[in-house]
């Protein structure tokens, strides 16, 4: 049973405690992780079993793997799985399963409840080619593809960060704060009006919610893998310092997360975000008159942006979660997957000995390694404030209008009409490509001059959707993946779309219960939610690391300007520019 | 009637003519279009219309507008429509529309056929605000947002250009070619096997086709605005030269266009295309060692890119095309859109005063004037190569399957299941979000060594679709934006997706009609087409410039490797990176 306990700051006492209102538990301390890998090896049959595969105890290298929920009575416990590796001969073991032994741990008394073995048969994958460290590359075989090259700044940064936490850049001002279960919060997002100089809101709050992770392989070893990482692992506290140079530009100022460990001791996790300039040659706006008007006008403004990163290691997998603001009022959220895929071991070394390969449930990557399907959904909370806390949605959608033949030579043309969402309801969006609309937060009472209402517009990416069953137990605790946008009333307890308890949660607080109670969402202080969504089918490319994949969404101004922002911005001269000499001659 | 020669380089002979085909005429010459515009002067009653609408002769600037087809016989000659625009107080005339004045002249014969003047009433807006030169900008309005940042390289690039079109970088090499209708032609694109060191084909040849622009209002002023900008007006004509440290960073080499005048004298656009390293601060692949294994291991490699660039003013609009090479293999095209938009004149000077805002067709963007809607397609052909000419095109569709009870606590999963595209028409799609599916161009005649067949997948992005009827005659005529992929058989007179002859075409020669013949295109030379869309809601941030948005779409290697091509590339150290100062220091 879950105990939520509310605390008094000034008096130091507990003011409500809650043990009924929901399922699940809360997220894994990291002090509990790192014991339930090694109560396996306290147990005689296991350590039998993984002799029995030729593994040396030694060798073995194991993973805390989130149980999920499927309404049996035994689930009213804390559990956990814990699945193994050999790290023979690589410090990638993610390549090296020992394929369908699965130990049920009971993550309180540390004991072994059921030790599942369904994959005696299943060879254990080699170590050769599957370390990727570059001390571990052979120097024959290094890869020297370019030059150096660095996005350098002579005169220092454009950004300023003031009490360690408050950025300034250009026209932006925001908060930011390293979160043990979000990883990072934006918040207080202002941008200055070029008009009148005063900064403007633009969002209240946003972080990472939640994140869903199903694999779609239905077998023993793998049907529970529907990791929910901010709320089983805390996608925070699995973020690692950054490396310089390499995960975050030369120009880069990093930050360090403040947490609590299981017994309430703090400590630092340094370099845990980064903050940097961006400047990769792309172009803010331009305009060239062409040979037709023979006007000699070529106007271009480089575009450099304020990048906020971080990047966790949920085991295996790396999420980079990049916060990026423009000067033209845009905010770009961008998730990119790297790290290792889970894999499974199988006794096929090539497709051609597979009758059914579609059954593989995955791609033969290597011999002996089955990179399986997946999809990855990442939740964010995005608390608008749009020139003030109460907002509404309102979605301008296109359709097609038929035209008589005596209106005009046309048949058709596409015609935009606006509905402002009254409630929840209105506000569950399922994206769909051929009766597109576009999804705006405005201030209905602040108008432009031309009478528009100020708004900030979400424009989707990354629209990969959940299809599994809405009644299979995952995509009930995964619910806030059913719409890809939701809206909700402001409500001080609805932050995580997962659900405060997510640990073997059975889906009765999450953000599509709490939308279902249809609130009035017009011209209130309302949450916008938008998941990106990514189907993963591994390729051997993907083999030993995969190479990022990212996707991203924006959050863009859409008449909250009265014009464009960065009209008088000056361009790029060559005198303003650095001087540069190699490293080596210096 | 349009001909069409067939000339013998070496007897200097035309061995063909052909006058029957097709409908239709050829691209514009830039002589022709100057021309046109001129000659709606030459008529008194024009020129009565302009003083009374109160401009002064002196100040006109006028739009040739392609006219479309509309299946009229008075339409069986070379048309244009011009419109005009006050450049009284601004250089940005195009926000001073003349509205509803219409003058149809003669492209051959240079003669006003008719001139449809329904505007009278409509004031021409105001120049105030809408001059987007610097020089134009007052002083105490220039915002100074950011301090010099730069791309700096001290070494020198990475890449070299031989034969003044051969591209060399890393892992890749590529043929680059300015061309008058596509703008930039990429041809026989390699990439290096890291195992082998061996160069393998990757694609034969890729450029934009065409684009097709439809306007959302069927009024007589504008019903007929569907542009199609490569072969109506010449996408590569239209490319001016780049804007050094604006365009593109310091560190570009920049290409010239040669190209023939209307009476075949060659002539030379400097600058028009430029190559790039980029380095935004981006991730290659990483991977941290979590809190839960406490292995001690960080291992991070920066993104490095190849970007080829070129910028198309053709007239207001400015679109930007990135060719970027990574050295994962992946080849990212990329369009961005920018300059002016084509807007139309309006009585009102408030939302407030308008009774259906829906009925504007567009957004009251400033006083008196509208951004109409409108959408953008650019249509990509990619003859692909994946290692050889002859391959296939693979669905890899994914799909929910439902367990029983009894198979697993799961009720669904997703399964991949493959289908060769036998002819043509299997390979029409429409991207359907709930109904997910990978786009693979493979080679089914080679395979991995695990067995996979190796080959390049399409990544869509940019996936709006064209809602218009598809009887509509621009629609017809731009039906090659009817699917979103086409693959067809290779034919060395299919090049240009709406047809050879664009201007006034009938839609008999558009990439559906070449697909309908549904040849077979397994294991055969085949092109792959993908058209990136984009709707375009106008708001006022796009007034009185762009600010520039952009979509892309990916050429990705999946199992073209036997693993991550770009395991074995070093990290950035200290010791490489240059050491620069201050310009105003040195």
């Amino acid at each position: 049973m879950s105990h939520v306990l509310t605390v008094d700051l000034t008096t130091r006492e507990v003011t409500v405690e809650d043990t009924a209102s929901h399922s699940g538990y809360p997220t894994m301390t990291l002090e509990e992780m790192s014991a339930a890998i090694l109560v396996p090896l306290m147990n005689a049959d296991f350590n039998r079993t993984i002799v029995q595969r030729g593994v040396d105890l030694t060798d073995l290298a194991c993973l805390p793997i989130s149980t999920g929920w499927y309404g049996k009575v035994e689930e009213n416990r804390r559990l956990i799985k814990v699945q193994c590796y050999s790290a023979k001969d690589t410090v990638n073991f993610y390549m090296r399963p020992i394929e369908g032994l699965t130990v049920l741990v009971d993550l309180d008394t540390r004991q072994v409840l059921e030790i599942s073995d369904k994959g005696g048969s299943i060879p254990i994958p080699k170590a050769a080619n599957t370390d990727y460290r570059y001390s571990a590359q052979k120097p024959n075989q290094v890869l020297k593809l370019l030059k150096p090259i660095s996005i350098e700044q002579p005169n220092g940064p454009s950004f300023t960060v003031e009490d360690d936490h408050l950025v300034k850049w250009a026209n932006w001002e925001f908060h930011l704060k390293p979160d043990a279960r979000a990883g990072v919060i934006v918040s207080r997002a202002k941008v200055r009006d070029p008009n009148t100089g005063e900064f403007r809101d633009v969002m209240y709050k946003g972080f990472t919610s939640e994140l869903f992770v199903p694999y779609m392989d239905p077998t023993d070893a793998w049907y529970f893998k529907t990791y929910m990482d901010a709320g089983e692992y805390g996608f925070g506290l699995q973020a690692m310092p950054l490396d310089p140079l390499n995960d975050c530009p030369r120009n880069a100022y990093y930050m360090d997360g403040v947490f609590a460990a299981a017994d309430g001791t703090p400590y630092v996790r340094s370099n845990m975000v980064c903050v940097f300039e961006s400047y990769a040659g792309d172009i803010a706006w331009r305009h060239t008159e062409c040979p037709i008007t023979g006007m000699q006008i070529r106007e271009v403004r480089p575009k450099v942006t304020l990048v906020v990163r971080m990047a966790a290691s949920v085991a295996n997998y790396d999420y980079i979660i990049d916060w990026e603001f423009q000067t033209d009022g845009l905010i770009r959220v961008k998730v990119g997957l790297s790290g290792i895929l889970m894999v499974k071991g199988t006794s096929y070394e090539n497709v051609n000995q597979v009758s059914s390969p579609e059954n593989l449930h995955g791609t033969l990557l290597s011999e002996n390694v089955i990179g399986v399907i997946h999809d990855h959904y990442v939740t964010f909370h995005l608390d608008m404030d749009v020139d003030g806390s109460d907002n509404s949605f309102l979605k301008v959608n296109l359709q097609r209008v038929q035209n008589s033949p005596n209106e005009s030579p046309r048949k058709s043309y596409l015609k935009a009409t606006k509905t402002v969402a009254k409630t929840e309801k209105d506000a569950q969006v399922k994206l769909k490509l051929y009766d597109p609309s576009e999804f705006h937060v405005i201030n209905p009472t602040k108008r432009t001059r031309v009478g528009n209402p100020v708004g900030y517009k979400l424009v989707p990416g990354g629209t990969a959707a959940s299809l599994l069953d809405l009644d299979d137990p995952p995509q009930k605790r995964g619910a806030f993946t059913n719409n890809q946008i939701w809206v909700t009333s402001y409500n001080r307890s609805e932050q995580w779309a997962g659900g405060l308890l997510v640990c073997q949660s059975q889906g009765e607080d999450t953000l599509a219960v709490w939308s279902d109670r249809d609130r009035p969402i017009e011209n209130k202080d309302i949450v916008l939610w938008y998941t990106l969504g990514f189907h993963h089918v591994p390729c051997q490319e993907d083999f030993p690391i995969m190479p990022t994949v990212s996707s991203s969404f924006d959050l863009k101004p859409v008449n909250f300007f009265e014009s464009n922002p960065i009209l008088r911005t000056p361009p790029n001269v060559e005198t303003d520019l650095p001087v540069c000499v190699a490293a080596a001659s210096a």
